[in-house]
């Protein structure tokens, strides 16, 4: 499976916001991520970096 | 691996943009796609959905 985990990075420090992302659909407020459970987060970050190879989704605050 | 494949969708069509994209960076001026071979495009879209699963960047022009 080729999900990845979502990180949020703040003051230089990494936080894991959720596991096994499957979807990620930017929305006006924020973006929607959801696993491959079918669980969504939505939360007000946009993308930094995605580096699939290494399953990583890096978030930052708006 | 667990790279992507990145569209774009115009008119409700989708045209293969990149295949094996590895990563994906945000820019000023639009996105820095990168291959797992560490060719880059810039392209002058946004993201759309990701749905990694699939395999799926799907982009829309700005």
């Amino acid at each position: 499976m080729c999900e990845a985990n979502a990180y949020l990075v703040e003051d230089g420090k990494e936080e894991l916001l959720l596991e096994m992302v499957d979807k990620v659909v930017p929305q006006e407020d924020g973006l929607m991520l959801e696993d491959i459970f079918g669980r969504r987060k939505l939360i007000k970050a946009k993308i930094k970096e995605l580096a699939l190879v290494d399953h990583r989704i890096i978030l930052e605050k708006e």
